[in-house]
């Protein structure tokens, strides 16, 4: 009976890993049965794994003591920030053998130096500890996701996270300049540096940024801070179409230069989503401006006139009729009102409309009328009656596209569909399935799909070299 | 005679390849005897190697077919671009088995994409074509360099280029959307994206960006392009102490926020340098402000009250004492002589001084005054009457740090002795022993001496992973 032979030895070296984790990082550390199933499962519910054990260690010593455990016992490590991901790349798949490594627990702020703008903290520091912990020093780390109070900073390097300010101060990789990353081996590469340049050999810090675990374990970083703003202003705008959008996108560009801080296009479908599902939501205008095909929510900041440059920037766009219709938010809470839209209203309103097949693309900016118009094409020859409720982060050509299908035609074979014409339409622009989500465990297809075999062929090169065990999230972005 | 067995065998071997190679590129494209020259010397005069040939194609197809030669016949490849580098790193070593392959024949603008702010230009394109074609368009490309008339894109982006405007827009790594590489088993990857955000993978943009032709060579880009400012204004100012002058740009930074696009530091040694030995060239002020010891060439731009606000920080800064001294350039003309001073000037000072043994590093801002402290102290124990010539890019903490010994003692065991003490000081702090201008053929010995060995072997299982022969540019960077 060699199977039963085998899963009797599978299990004692679990039960010799276990015991051994356990003098690492205590007892109370390692969580088994239910205790466990918190990490098994990924924030949309909709994908569950199992594990022989979430560990959680509380320095990056005993990050690596575990890794070399793991890898001397051939047990494959899942490395889990907050659980907010959306491709389920923390989330272990359903073999049963790997040991979630949870990195809560390193969760200091290790340093902060303002003279060189720059702060050290580690994986499981949470994105608002680092918000609030900044902005008390009179700085600011611009990296906002909706997520900010549970998300952690290495699940952001990890996915090389965006958000809303991306347009002014980049992604997560452009906002680090070092980390600290136990490797597949287990040791310890201190890459922690704050400098802002250093051509000293290849660009370890950014291979492993955008990793999702699959190369080593980012257990600290070093991260870019800037002058914190002294004003702050939000307008809220309609729009006759897509291409008055981008020549509104032009005309902000070019009258407010950096100030430019979000650029958000929403559509009207999905602001009437928000109508429908929750009434109680302020909305930005009246009816009239209201049934505008698209909307923009415009942020400026800077230290001096912001709010009469955002304002000039409205009139000529009002005047030049890119604009229908605009409004400035008079106050702090009016400004909020207006994000909660955007931030909180349109997620929400989705998921009590019934669910949509979502997909996070990006497309040259230029090329975004034609892809929306594209996309919507072969969807409605499909389905006549499909609701596209489109919103993202336009200055940096990021769509959020939403579908939703009638009730009766929500099936999993035609959620596979409505994929494949969306990204096909995507990929014949040249543009990307994953803007900011990363691949994880639901976009692997895609990825051997739409990637050339070269780039293929380099990203398993760096893989093996990297990773020549395959332990390090195994399922994940290759498989 | 097995030796001259071998060596006939070698050289039947390159025969046999110049003879495939003119077959690609056509014989006036491959170049021998005195054509060869130009391309065996660094644009310092101080490094001289040895090539079979150099290789001048000029289409992407071309270098992927020469690649697929070259690495049938084991021959190592030495990609070269303007060959304006600073570390040899596109000069041949003494071997003599090698084929300098030149970019410079790709140099087409491809297109250029105002809506989306990108252009698409190959490798071989000079930057001042590049400037020029984006402000034709009403844009920026930010990156420049003092050699602008001769460097190349491409070579650019294999050093990740620095320059004088990091500090607002960053360096090379941080302009570049996407990146065409011809891969060392001469295959073609085209990563020319031109999206802000794709998270489909590890990021083989940025380890190209940087690695010097050593994993392969890049022969197409898609650049970043911003707004073009309507306004630019530039100031030089005189500091008492180099505490003041990181205070006054901690002040800049806060009161001119984006604005703010240079801040390069010069000190007083380095001036007098300039007025003893270019006596024609005029000088920001008179003699009293002259002898501080620390100076500051500061540059604001953007769209509206940048005058103004430049002006304001001066006031705010000679009031706080930050600062002795400060002009503002009333002319573009006046702007130029300002540049002129740090651009040509400094680097023209030193040569006619007889040279400097010079340094590239960065350090922490806040740990500048420190570093600078350690290692003139070092440097005088032994040297008292060494003359010491700082400027650099204080806002990226990027010193160009300038040891100058009187004549007598100026050997070549001196040098050695003095990079070791510099970069012993930089080590200490957490530096960069090479900031902006990579590492190249004289830097391999600091690469293995301060990098640790975990890092060095991340870097090694990278080489061999994408360059298992070993042949893209040999010598370079991981020896």
């Amino acid at each position: 009976m060699p199977l039963t032979g085998a899963a009797t030895a599978d299990r004692r070296r679990v039960d010799g890993l276990i015991e051994e984790v356990v003098r690492v990082v205590g007892a109370r550390h390692v969580l088994v049965g239910e205790d466990l199933v918190p990490f098994l499962t990924d924030q949309t519910g909709m994908l569950r794994g199992r594990a022989v054990a979430c560990v959680r260690p509380g320095r990056t010593g005993e990050v690596a003591d575990v890794v070399r455990l793991a890898t001397r016992h051939s047990v494959p490590i899942v490395p889990q920030g907050g659980n907010t991901g959306l491709c389920g790349g923390a989330t272990p798949d359903g073999g049963g053998r790997a040991l979630v490594l949870s990195l809560q627990r390193l969760n200091r702020i290790r340093s902060i130096d303002r003279e060189n703008d720059s702060i050290v903290v580690e994986a499981g520091c949470r994105q608002e500890t680092v918000h609030e912990a900044v902005r008390a020093a009179g700085r600011l780390f611009p990296l906002s996701l909706p997520s900010r109070g549970t998300c952690t900073i290495g699940g952001n390097l990890a996915t090389n996270a965006g958000g809303v300010q991306v347009l002014r101060y980049g992604t997560a990789r452009q906002l680090t300049l070092g980390i600290e990353v136990v490797t597949a081996d287990g040791e310890i590469w201190d890459g922690l540096r704050d400098l802002r340049k250093d051509n000293t050999g290849y660009d370890l810090r950014d291979l492993y940024i955008g990793s999702e675990g699959t190369l080593g374990i980012i257990t600290a970083a070093s991260l870019r801070l800037f002058p914190l703003p002294r004003q702050e202003e939000t307008a809220f705008a309609a729009l006759p179409s897509i291409e008055a959008a981008l020549a509104f996108l032009g005309l902000a560009r070019a009258r407010l230069g950096e100030l430019l801080t979000s650029f958000e296009l929403i559509a009207a479908t999905s602001l009437a989503l928000v109508a429908r599902h929750l009434p109680e939501m302020p909305l930005p205008y009246g009816a009239a401006s209201f049934t505008a095909p698209w909307h923009v929510l415009v942020q400026a900041s800077g230290d001096a006139n912001v709010a009469e440059r955002l304002e000039a920037t409205l009139a000529e766009g009002l005047q030049a009729g890119h604009l229908i219709d605009a409004v400035v938010a008079r106050s702090l809470a009016q400004a909020r009102e207006l994000w909660t839209v955007r931030e909180g209203g349109l997620g929400e309103a989705m998921r009590r409309a019934g669910g949509a097949i979502g997909h996070d693309v990006s497309i040259t900016v230029s090329r975004i009328p034609k892809f929306l118009s594209d996309a919507e094409a072969r969807l409605r020859e499909q389905w006549p009656d499909v609701l596209i409720a489109v919103h993202g982060h336009l200055g940096d050509g990021n769509l959020h596209y939403n579908v939703l299908l009638p009730p009766q035609q929500r099936t999993a074979d035609a959620a596979q569909r409505v994929h494949r014409m969306v990204y096909d339409s995507v990929a014949e622009l040249a543009g990307s399935f994953s803007a900011e989500h990363g691949i994880g465990q639901i976009k692997t297809d895609e990825l051997r799909r739409y990637k050339s075999s070269v780039e293929l062929g380099l990203m398993r090169a760096i893989k093996m070299a990297l990773d020549p065990k395959g332990l390090m999230n195994p399922g994940k972005v290759l498989i």
